[in-house]
C-alpha cells in the first residue's frame, strides 16, 4: 500500500466483537491479538472484559494491552462453554450492535465479528438470521452483498443456502445485476483494482450454446450488459470450471457465483481455513471468520485463529486504502 | 512402485492413439514422446506414419524411435490443421478401434488417447459422441464412469453434461451405485488403496438436514449404504466444500461428484491443465488427455503436451499395478 501523507490512518481502529461467549471467540481474538501482523493497527475489543479476563486465564494467553468495551452487564456465571443461551445471545448481538454504531460513527475504522449463534440471538429477542441482516437493518441497507477472500480469490454468492435444484428459479437478471453493481461499488473503493470482475454462468461449459441450459443467455448476459452500460468492466458468463484457473492466476477482481458451493469449493480449496468473509454495500467496513461458534471444541484451547488474523488483515486493508482515497 | 519379480511387466507397452489428425493430437504425442518420464514404457503410436512425419518434419521433432501403426489407409492430401473432415474422423475412430483390439488381446498393456472430434468421427460414420461410448461399445461394457485424475484428486461423475435444473431429477440410487461400485473395482484393481472413497452431497452444507434439499437423504445415502453392504469404504453424503479440502489433502481415494461442476472446478484448479482422464469399467486400461482437438491452435506448434504426459504417466502406473496384482 501507498503510504499515507498524513498520520491519522496509519493505524485503523478495529473494531473486533466478541461473538458468542459460548464459542470459541474469546480464545480466537486472545490468540489473534498475540499474533504479529505486516500492518499496524488499533484493536478494540467489544464484548465483556469479565469474559476476556476469564479466558486469558482459561487458555494461559496474556490479555492483550488494548481497549476493552463492555457491551452490556453479563452474568458470567451463566455462561457454559458451548452451551446455548440467552444471556450468551444478548451479550453477542449487543456487542455487534455497539460496533456497528461505533463503526457508523468513525469511533472505529472496521469492525471485525467474530462468530455468533443463530439459535442464541434468537432465544435473546433479536430476530435475524444472522450479521448480515443484522448490519443491514442497523445501517439501513437494501443492496448487500456476502463476499469471501481467500488466497487470490474472492467469491460473491448471488443465492446461498439454497437446494441445488431450486437455484436456476431463484436467479433473476435483477439479482445477479444488484450483486455486479454492489461488488464494483467496493471493489473500486476498498481495493483499486481495474481487474473485470468475472460472471460464472450456472451450466457447465456455461450451456454450450444452450445445449444444457439457457440461464446464461435468458438471465445472466442481460445483468452483464446492463451493467457494461454504467461503465462496469464485467466478464459475460464464463464456465465455472476454467474460470477459476484464471481468478486464482490473479485475472479478476472478483467472481460473481450463482451459488454456494460454486463458489465456496474454489474458495476453501484455495484459502485452507483461512477464508475472509466481507459484507459489502453496508456504510461501514465489515469482515468476518468464515467460520462458526465450534461450540463442540469450545473451552478446550485448540481453536485456530487462522480466519480471524485474515479478516483483521483484509479490515486493516480496506480501512487503510478507504483513508488513502478520502485523503486525495 | 514394488519391483517387479519377472520382466515381463516391467515396461509396459502402451499404445497411444493419434485422436483427430487435424488437431494437436500429432504435434503433443510427438512433444510428450520426446520428453522424460520417471518410469519406462514402451510407446506404440496407432494411427498414420505419414501423418506422424508431417508433423515431425512441420514442428521441427525428431520421430522417436518407436513403432507407428496405420489405422488406416489415409490420403494426407485431404487433411488440413483445424479442418473438420470424413477422412479425419475415419483415421480417428480407425486409431482407437486398433488400440482398443491390442488391449483387449493384451499386445498392449494400456491404450492412451489423443482428443478426437465428435462431428468428425459422426461425419464418417462412427455413431457415437465419443471416445468412452465406442469403447465401451468395443468391449461391450454396461457399467462404466468417467474420472478425471489431477494432483491429489480423483473426480468421478454421476451425471456430465446436464443443466443445473436438470441435475436432481437425473440422479437416481441405482447410479450412484453403479459408480461407487465401479469405482471402488477400478481403485483397488488399479490403485491398491485402502483410503474410503467419498461421496458428494448434492446440495450446499449436505442440506443441513433437509433445510435445502432432500436428495442427501432420499437418494444418495441408499446408495452409500448399498454399497457399505458389499463391503465398500463409502463416505456418506459429505458437503462438497469441505470435502475436496480433505480430499485435496490425499484422506480419499476418489470422490464421488454428482454434477459436472462439482467436480471439475476443484479439479482444474488443484491440476492446472494436467487432469488426466480415465475410463473405469471397461476390461482394458484407457486413459486421456482432458482437454479437446483444439482446432484453433492445431498446427502453430503452441499447444501444451502437459495432459497427455500426466494420461501416459496413469496408464504406465496402472498396467505395472495390474502386472504386479496378476503376478502375486
Amino acid at each position: 500500500l501507498p503510504k499515507l501523507e498524513s498520520d491519522k490512518f496509519m493505524t485503523p481502529k478495529i473494531a473486533i466483537t466478541l461473538g458468542d461467549p459460548a464459542g470459541i471467540g474469546s480464545e480466537i481474538i486472545l490468540k489473534a491479538l498475540n499474533s504479529q501482523f505486516d500492518l499496524a493497527f488499533e484493536p478494540v475489543i467489544i464484548g465483556s472484559k469479565p469474559v476476556i479476563e476469564k479466558a486469558a486465564s482459561q487458555f494461559d494467553l496474556p490479555i492483550p494491552d488494548v481497549e476493552i468495551i463492555d457491551a452490556c452487564e453479563v452474568d458470567i456465571r451463566q455462561l457454559e462453554w458451548g452451551k446455548l443461551s440467552e444471556e450468551a445471545g444478548k451479550l453477542a448481538a449487543e456487542s455487534v450492535i455497539l460496533a456497528a454504531k461505533m463503526a457508523m460513527t468513525n469511533e472505529v475504522d472496521a469492525m471485525v465479528t467474530a462468530p455468533i449463534n443463530k439459535e442464541a440471538i434468537q432465544l435473546a429477542g433479536y430476530d435475524f438470521p444472522g450479521h448480515t441482516e443484522l448490519l443491514a437493518d442497523l445501517t439501513n441497507t437494501q443492496n448487500f452483498a456476502m463476499m469471501l477472500a481467500g488466497g487470490n480469490l474472492k467469491v460473491i454468492l448471488v443465492t446461498t443456502h439454497l437446494a441445488i435444484k431450486a437455484v436456476s428459479q431463484q436467479l433473476s437478471t435483477k439479482k445477479i445485476y444488484n450483486k455486479i453493481k454492489v461488488a464494483d461499488d467496493a471493489l473500486k473503493k476498498y481495493w483499486k483494482t481495474d481487474n473485470p470482475i468475472a460472471v460464472c454462468a450456472l451450466n457447465p461449459h456455461a450451456g454450450e450454446h444452450g445445449l444444457f441450459g439457457s440461464e446464461e443467455t435468458d438471465i445472466i448476459e442481460p445483468a452483464v450488459e446492463q451493467a457494461r452500460k454504467e461503465g462496469i468492466n464485467v466478464t459475460s458468463p464464463l464456465a465455472a470450471d476454467t474460470l477459476f484457473v484464471s481468478a486464482n492466476a490473479g485475472k479478476y477482481a472478483a467472481v460473481i457465483c450463482m451459488y454456494h458451493d460454486q463458489a465456496l469449493i474454489p474458495l476453501k480449496l484455495v484459502a485452507f481455513g483461512k477464508g475472509v468473509n466481507i459484507t459489502l454495500g453496508l456504510p461501514i467496513i465489515r469482515t468476518s471468520v468464515d467460520h462458526g461458534t465450534a461450540f463442540d471444541i469450545a473451552g478446550k484451547g485448540i481453536a485456530d485463529e487462522g480466519s480471524l488474523v485474515e479478516a483483521i488483515n483484509a479490515a486493516i486493508h480496506m480501512a487503510t486504502v478507504n483513508a488513502l482515497k478520502n485523503e486525495n
